[in-house]
């Protein structure tokens, strides 16, 4: 990999640089979470805006100089992001509102990026087998990019783990282990598995290189913009790897020279669940905290890069809002009747927030706005359900018809 | 549309033409469903292979051509079609399969195609609402496309509709309308609602260029497939419509010269419900069957364009098979683990039907098929989880695993 340097270590007061082996997990000298660090003069050699426009690859791989992967290693199967960006006009009180849609990934989510990416590394790691612990979208993209790529996949879950949720796992021919305890027993198993069998780890608290699939969200932001950053960018945080990957995808673009500037960052958190907005705002360590949200994709007590997404946070002059399941229901309603996009609870939190900020004047109306739908609304109809209200009941004839819509003020047309 | 020629009556004593008008409904004569017709030679003066590939429209857009769309009409919002085809061996007995996945439409299946031609022409027709009697794939659809483009769309189910079919329909802002009394209450009251109110029907039954947006299908598969027509297409058959306009694509690019041959259509029904296939084996008219099959988007009883799929699957020299539920839920599973393409039941009949004449020896394990993937999975998560099995339980700890493990002879690598 030419246009990697190494990995380091963000542990400011350790900053241990490694080789970029495809098997690094976190740092062996103090066990914090490692960063991959390019060569950016090299790779403004090789490869500019032009030549970007010009690739006819219309998934994630057409950023392949920008993630961590060897020149050999085939891309898998799966059509993985090149996702649609939608303009809408008056929209959560914005005159103009960018709608990244990454519900539009092949199993349904934005996980599908760095799911494809750690299928790369574990067969640059010689591993056929790839394993994480998780019920949600990084398992279910997991499975799925393991599968098209003939690759065995092992998912933990923890027996409260609802059934529905396993359904998309065995179908990609997944290997599910229900574990018999909770979410850390669960965790503790994955990994003494792992370890015991060489599988490859795609686990978002310890994997450097997940990032830096997920940041090719922020990659296509720029593009699709026709280069020119946005003003902000809103987005739904759970364990924060989501909002440090956008940064880091702006900030390769900046090193780039590709945009001017950075976005500022919008972190959306539940307000039944925001330990990373509340260390941000209150200084201090990451304290964890209860998960009460609907939004169960970001329901994350003890976010595990939270030191990523803080930095994020602070480096892009950003922002912290907590949304309400209702918000963000609403908002679930709000993107469905005028964009057409259907987003999960966790999907549309970050749009719900952004709402919010620009009520409340935080966002000018003016402002150039992505917010980014994180995951499918096909993936939690039971919330959407919750979310749509009830449909007008009718007897079979016109008068009954004519009464219902009169009594609600529809006129038809 | 200086690229259409006419409507034309598809009933053999009647073959009425009618002016291409954007509202135009069954012939006025006979009652008969119409056919689209196109003007080949202007089209061979107006567009050829070369310029399609130098498209950079990926949507299904960059066929507008052979739409029966004004040039003026602006293309709705959502992203449609342009969906991936995988190429997999040794799957369904096969040594090469094409997988067409088009539940990767932006509402999660191939009906976006005609729901969003469907917008253009309410838009054509001056209307500023759309309306259809359906619980399935088309009005989601619908109501998604019509949601994006800024139109109103007004959806009648019968009251026995599942709750969870509702949810997607109402967030995109659909008027619901739910209708006490059986499908052809619901149907009739819809089309008084129609008439009475000037909304712009969205049936199949009726509508003529529907299936125009269906054929686009095929369009893609031929440009995929670098302009090598198929031996076989493995199709999903319900009402007929898709069959009928998969024909219908191939037709017009075999009329431009743009392939040599037609793929032989393989016409696959469940063997709870197979109205059409009965017709063609048994020659006469289509009799009316139950509907027992777990694969709804398929479980249709009284097919409303049987006619024009029997001749598509004649004219293609095709064949007909059906398909037991279990057959379905085998190969939504065996398509998930070997693909990574999660279908609903209705989506992966085709494949499964397959399957099946593969091993008859109806097809030959050398010939080159594309099996199209109707639907995405998510869009029925009950019957995934019947077709997915159970989960492997283990107690937290690596001698449990290691059992349970051993035990299923699952080695790890």
């Amino acid at each position: 990999m030419r246009h990697v340097r190494h990995v380091v270590c963000i542990n400011t007061n350790c900053r241990l640089e490694e080789p970029p082996k495809p098997n690094v997990t976190l740092c062996p000298k103090c066990g914090t979470v490692l960063d991959v660090v390019y060569d950016y003069e090299y790779l403004k050699s090789a490869v500019d805006r032009d030549a970007l426009e010009a690739s006819g690859e219309r998934s994630f791989w057409r950023y392949r100089q920008f993630m961590p992967v060897e020149d050999t290693s085939p891309a898998p199967p799966l059509r993985v992001g090149w996702t649609p960006m939608y303009k809408r006009h008056n929209v959560v009180g914005l005159s103009t509102l960018f709608i990244k849609d990454d519900g539009q990934n092949p199993t349904g989510s934005l996980k599908d990026r760095p799911s494809a990416l750690c299928v790369v590394k574990a067969r640059e790691a010689g591993s056929g087998s790839v394993a994480c612990a998780s019920t949600g979208n990084a398992a279910s993209s997991l499975a799925g990019n393991a599968a098209a790529a003939g690759l065995k996949s092992f998912i933990f879950v923890p027996e409260r783990a609802p059934k529905g949720k396993l359904a998309q796992l065995l179908i990609f021919g997944a290997t599910v282990i229900c574990v018999r305890g909770d979410y850390q027993d669960t965790f503790k198993l994955s990994a003494e598995a792992i370890s015991k069998y060489g599988w490859y780890s795609r686990n978002a608290a310890i994997n450097p290189y997940l990032v830096e699939g997920k940041k090719t969200v922020a990659l296509e932001i720029c593009e699709q913009l026709g280069w020119q950053a946005p003003d902000w960018v809103a987005v739904s945080v759970g364990d924060g790897c989501t909002l440090a990957a956008v940064y880091k995808g702006f900030y390769d673009f900046r090193q780039m020279g590709f945009i001017d500037k950075i976005p500022r960052l919008l972190s959306v958190q539940a307000t039944g669940c925001f330990p990373i907005n509340k260390a941000l705002r209150e200084g201090g360590d990451i304290v964890p905290m209860a998960e009460n949200t609907l939004a169960d994709s970001i329901a994350v007590g003890v976010p595990r890069n939270g030191t990523k997404a803080l930095r994020a946070i602070q480096a892009s002059n950003g922002l912290t809002i907590e949304v309400t399941d209702e918000e963000i229901l609403a908002a679930m309603r709000e993107l469905g009747a005028t964009c057409g996009v259907f987003g999960e609870p966790a999907g549309v939190a970050g749009l719900a927030g952004l709402k919010k900020a620009v009520a409340q004047g935080q966002i000018g109306q003016d402002e150039k706005v992505v917010a980014i739908i994180t995951g499918n609304g096909l993936k939690d109809t039971a919330n959407a359900l919750t979310a749509a209200g009830e449909p007008i009941s009718s007897a079979p004839d016109m008068d009954s018809l004519l009464k219902e819509l009169g009594n609600r003020g529809i006129k038809g047309l």
